[in-house]
């Protein structure tokens, strides 16, 4: 029986209290939670047997930083987390309280379980198992982990961007993603980007009455309504003039590898999104484009009158919040220009429109070929038993493209999520076996970098 | 001099004790004050001589009716108002505090200055002077005020659809609109109906993650915005099958009249809408634009994000807010048939959606041959020395084809606000030279009407 199986009850009740703690970073009355929980990573991390563990303090909530560099000649591999968890709410749709971690059949349910304490968790207890056995780790090993992932990232983004010599290594490993279905061990291979915008219109210079103005006073809302409508068409096919000219298509092994995942649309449509029919491009398989393709989407529209009953009001304003998401070989700065151009065109008579930037990351496509993902693809084989398979992922990771622009070095995404975990929303939940599984894989992938 | 000139300093203090009672019929906390003005009313009336003053009680706020019935053989004449104000918000962008009644230079601020308290009064002090000075009216003379214009109506609907002999008259006076401009006495003839209603869109069952389910998932903000733009183009031209079929254009005599009135559409663009531009159906002139062409305006959408930063939701649902105006011949009832319709057939994929009418006044037009139109036509002449030109608005009063309708008269809407009044905004007031005159019109009104 090895230290991981032995282990198995100590590293359970010691993720339990790791999910007590509620570091909500985007509420700031949780500051002192955001602090206790980084003192506890700390903690692990040298009583793991790291030789360095410290916070690194400065705007925002502190990174926390370990170092075990004890094999001359052998990689680094710099594993980047976060300590930090969305909101609860709605909090009556909790099964039980999210900050009370409760074991139910094979899962542990609470806020974090999954995204991202828990996958924190396995790379820590991965390296303390190598540590307490053999006293050494198989190559160097880096931790940088933040408290604000779930606000942006800035304060990281800022700091890697210094490039502090302490942050070189030879490759990422980000244990903040899923996998493709239960016992199928995934390596992601690549992100959509994402650029935020909040589109502002303004009209008259206050709101009119729609019965003494309307037909002739120019409104906010339907010029919003005709900007988006500009962007992209009934089909999910964006008209912004230029966008999908760099777009690198996925290889036909790509595209062969993933017509065979398992993967049952109907169950996907009615029962994961709860919706009646899929929509989007057509000709484009599922897959493609949730994976491959860009996007537009609106998330909402602030102005007027939305409350209940009747207000025959002319908005002056209105501000929609949309967001694009980006495939490589797309870039941020020139999808900016697009957009901005396509609302200016679309713009109607009467009104004036800003496209304004709220937030950016670029995307990102690593080849499988890597060594470093060679290894990772052979340490899950082994570990679960099933042979690995790449996948993409339609969300971002901005992280990813902030270490490969500053620090040169490419991310493997290495998940132990399920698809439904509940991220983000109520009833959060991490699948244990994937936990005590993802430890031993973790530990199996460093000593097949070190061989 | 007359009594109507001896008297103003008494009118301003009893106006102004009327404006000092807080009836804001869309807040529940101000029921009390409701009924103190519905109180208010009736003692005024009473106290002017008319033999009926009292309130009529039922569900909602309360109804003045009042009659004096002294004159056989005469016409029978419904004053028609209402005692109840919008909310004062946004209390700091006053310049006097709405319920402190405050006179600067020739007009009186406070809110209900104009809409309606300041013109219901002209009304009373009207027939006061007549009753005091002849001890008789020259007409029969019945009022009819309710405290829920603001709210919507519905109970003084709900009334006079059970067609109450005592509301037997044979033309409504409604002092409720505005004159074209200073010391151009003004009739309305033409009032735009309206339905207003909320679109209702529903797309999968959850909020659903833009990164994961981006370029499948079906987003109820995309789809409103498509529904918006399928039911009226830039131009402004409505889309919707059929919606023009009833229309009645202006006469060649009235489109000449609109043609001859002072209007500088630089100022009404720029100083009292606030705009760069108008907009609207090209080729069709201004004041047929917003009297007498229907419309469709969005009011508002509510649902998914709309908070500061960034949350990348596609929504579940999505709810706007959207009226159409109507002109004569246009019918309430299938107007709605054809705006669902309408949107049945621009319903995007993936989404369900409803059209679900909130509230509704059918339009209504009055010829100006009118024997009691023309009558009041005299008097404003005769009063202000000018002119009478007869206007439409594009707002909606539904009162007037509820009395139409179900009583079977004609409504004179002879108003006395200005375009600068300031209606449900800050800073209402009344000019009152407006305020004296229209006691003297209102009351040489019923003199001509008696002859």
């Amino acid at each position: 029986m090895t230290y991981y199986q032995q282990h198995q009850a100590d590293f359970l009740e010691g993720l339990k209290t790791f999910l007590r703690i509620p570091s909500i970073s985007t509420l700031s009355e949780h500051k002192p939670d955001i602090r206790r929980a980084a003192e506890f990573a700390v903690n692990e991390l040298r009583a793991a047997g790291m030789s360095v563990a410290e916070l690194i303090e400065g705007k925002g909530n502190p990174l926390v930083y370990a170092e075990w560099l004890g094999a001359p000649g052998k990689p680094t591999i710099l594993f980047y987390g976060h300590y930090d968890v969305q909101p609860p709410d709605p909090l009556d749709e909790w099964k039980s309280p999210p900050f009370e971690p409760e074991v139910r059949g094979d899962n542990i349910y609470a806020r974090g379980a999954c995204d991202d304490k828990g996958q924190v968790y396995i790379q820590i207890k991965a390296v303390e198992g190598l540590l307490k056995t053999t006293g050494k780790l198989p190559v160097n090993v880096k931790f940088l982990l933040e408290g604000e992932e779930e606000t942006g990232g800035e304060h990281i983004e800022a700091y890697v961007k210094t490039k502090p010599p302490r942050l070189q290594a030879d490759a990422a490993v980000v244990c903040d993603t899923e996998m493709f279905a239960p016992e199928m061990p995934t390596i992601c291979v690549g992100l959509r980007g994402m650029v935020y915008y909040e589109l502002l219109v303004q009209g008259a210079d206050h709101d009119l009455h729609s019965g003494v103005y309307g037909g002739a006073a120019p409104n906010p809302m339907q010029a919003v309504a005709e900007i988006i409508c500009a962007l992209k068409d009934r089909d999910g096919h964006i008209l912004v003039p230029g966008f999908y000219d760099r777009v690198v298509p996925p290889s036909a092994k790509e595209r062969e590898a993933w017509a065979r995942l398992p993967f049952d649309e109907r169950e996907y449509t009615e029962k994961e999104m709860g919706a009646r029919e899929l929509v989007g491009e057509p000709g484009v398989p599922l897959l493609e484009r949730v994976w491959g393709r860009p996007t537009v989407e609106v998330h909402g529209i602030r102005g007027g009158f939305t409350g209940e009953g009747a207000k025959t009001v002319i908005p002056a304003r209105a501000v929609a919040k949309i967001s694009t998401r980006l495939v490589a070989a797309q870039r941020v700065d020139e999808s900016i220009a697009q957009m901005q151009a396509a609302v200016k065109a679309a713009c109607p008579r009467g009104v004036t429109a800003e496209l304004r930037v709220l937030s950016c990351g670029e995307p990102s496509l690593t080849n499988p070929d890597n060594p470093f993902i060679r290894a990772a693809a052979e340490a899950l084989k082994e570990t679960f038993g099933q042979e690995t398979v790449y996948i993409r992922s339609g969300g971002s990771i901005p992280i990813v493209g902030v270490f490969d622009r500053n620090l040169g070095i490419p991310s493997v995404m290495m998940g132990f999520g399920l698809p439904d975990d509940n991220l983000h929303a109520p009833n959060e939940k991490f699948h244990l076996p994937n936990f005590y599984r993802g430890i031993e894989a973790i530990a199996r992938y460093l000593e097949i970098l070190g061989r």
